[in-house]
């Protein structure tokens, strides 16, 4: 039976499915190009059928947070997983361990001394092998090794008979948001010298360190211009969010506009006593308070500006004199950050021309383990 | 096999079950002392089993803020149930209605002479006949009819055959975080005046009219001296978090002591490469960044202070000199906003002594609908 999208229960998430392909085809594209390989991060989609996509569309593998969300991937059939936080517990590391027996291509990354004996330890018992990245900390200062710190490091990982060292991860994700876009160049060039650095170093003395896994949506044009750079592992494009929207790019000073916006929000008004505002069904359990301000899209409401109003609700003001939705109206929105807004929900109903044609599940959803 | 907290992976919500029991026990104590009722919140807890607890302590129902929430309760046997918010859409109305047949105690609210006519006309084709209360906005201007529109509403409802109105709701959420106790207590006596001016002629009218819902943790004492109140609709005593807790009460002008935090967050530390903080392994999709500051439980640790570092990562800073966590170690917070904190994981970790005794799926997570 046909469905439309109005006929959908709110708040719920939506993907317009002709936009999300053809981002993942912009962002394929532009790396092919390049020479590079695409790593993208499913910390954002958090959705094994959108991970399968960047697969098929040439995708060397998927990027995870958390060993949850690599076990999720992994449950789903998905190869070339790297978890880009450094696991160090026991109880996360005994995960790891296990995850690794399922999926031999599964990689991490370390960026302390204690880290790397205590994963090698861990390694030995099962006798297992594992590939590791060097986190090195290219500015952001939250996890990741100092690049003065990044060669002894290296040595202690290229001393351990369980771990081999292929490279070095270089996050920059204090760079990603930075409005002008060449102040946002000349930002990323500048925190990934010290990186750039180590690598070229380690390639020297170990021939198997051949990745430099680096870059986010916000620099992703800018670092493909990196030659030493071997992969991407950009995550909003795919869905975009009103805080990457609003930033500018090379095309336009006020607006990313590469990758439009394939992921929305649809809420209803459900109560309209007030003057100047209605008050609609999502709040701060549906659009995640973070980021940009949620944009609406309707050409009829130009005017209206969302606010949070609550956990379950949110308010819709019109300018003076600006036309207001009606009771029981669905509006649909730009969500203000995507990755802790779809992280909310159970699933996309993906939408293609108005009709829905599919739901796909979130399924590494909750997973910040 | 005994289990302790710190074997818990990362990052997890526990309960610690003496104090939930004990504001369990408190709140109902003081409702029924002073003859009232009382329909605790859902909304915050989202878990049937603290339900069941509520019911079983002498709650006469459970509240509900969204249709599929209260699907949960009744999926889970619970009767009684309020939902707080207007129902409007017809694909909502649907469930509403389908939900009536499963649960005939079920009632909601209505604001608007348009989804009165609505909700009547749905009820007329199934033959089923639902208790409703008036919404009546008494300044957070978010739902709820103007009081002085009321009468006109209560008298559409009373002409309606499948409809039959039992009080008002009238929930002051504007009041319930004013720091200060006397101005809180000034405050929600000022905002529930013009509600029971409404419930009073309502009642003279109407006998079926019975019950006055309010309140909220933050007034809940303030609100029992109210004799025309007749139940409370409280929710965050039960777990609590840094918002409420840094308001002040009766006994301590800087802290609501009366319900001590039975909620907190465990994270690890996942990497110490700086100077002066390190990382931990909760962050935006964790503990949801709205409200208090989430606070450190530990006398070691008094100057650590949390602050968000992204979607997985948070920031425990130390005050000059101050001692830092080791990689690896595993810290305990008192959350921000309970409510969606809550409202992003699967379970809670039920813990007594620091050993593990049950796990309570969180079986209203992700009921935004």
């Amino acid at each position: 039976m046909r469905m439309e999208k109005d006929q959908l229960d709110t708040p719920c998430l939506i993907v317009d499915l002709v936009i999300l392909e053809q981002n993942l085809k912009t962002m394929q594209d532009a790396v092919s190009a390049s020479g590079k390989q695409l790593r993208p991060h499913a910390k954002t989609h958090k959705c094994s059928v959108i991970a399968d996509k960047q697969i098929a569309m040439g995708a060397i593998g998927i990027c995870a947070s958390k060993v949850s969300e690599a076990e999720a991937l992994i449950d789903a059939g998905i190869d070339g997983i790297l978890i880009t936080g450094p696991v160090v517990t026991p109880t996360k590391m005994a995960r790891l361990v296990e995850l690794l027996e399922r999926s031999p291509s599964l990689m991490t990354v370390v960026d302390h001394p204690n880290n790397v004996s205590l994963l090698n330890d861990a390694l030995r018992v099962r006798g297992l092998r594992m590939d590791v990245l060097l986190d090195i900390d290219v500015g952001l200062h939250r996890t990741g090794v100092p690049a003065d710190c990044a060669s002894e490091l290296a040595d202690l990982v290229l001393d351990c008979d369980h771990l081999c060292l292929k490279g070095i991860q270089a996050y920059a994700g204090q760079v990603q948001h930075i409005p002008d876009y060449e102040a946002r160049l000349d930002a990323s060039r500048a925190s990934l010298q010290d990186a750039i650095r180590v690598f070229r170093a380690l390639k020297a003395t170990a021939p198997a360190c051949t990745i430099l896994s680096a870059s986010g949506t916000g620099t992703y044009d800018i670092d493909l211009a990196i030659p030493e750079l071997t992969e991407l592992q950009v995550g909003s494009y795919v869905l975009m969010d009103a805080e990457y929207l609003a930033i500018g790019s090379k095309e336009d000073v006020d607006c990313f506009s590469a990758f439009p916006p394939a992921l929305r929000l649809l809420t209803s008004v459900v109560s309209v006593n007030q003057r100047g505002f209605v008050t609609v069904d999502a709040g701060l359990k549906a659009l995640y308070r973070h980021g940009g301000i949620p944009r609406v899209i309707s050409p009829k409401y130009e005017s209206l500006q969302y606010d949070w109003f609550g956990d379950e609700y949110g308010r819709l003001s019109a300018k003076e004199g600006g036309l207001l939705p009606e009771l029981g109206e669905v509006l649909e929105l730009v969500v203000s950050h995507c990755d802790p807004t779809v992280n909310q929900f159970d699933c996309y109903f993906v939408v293609r021309n108005d009709e829905v044609v599919d739901t796909w599940p979130i399924d590494l959803r909750g997973k910040s383990q």
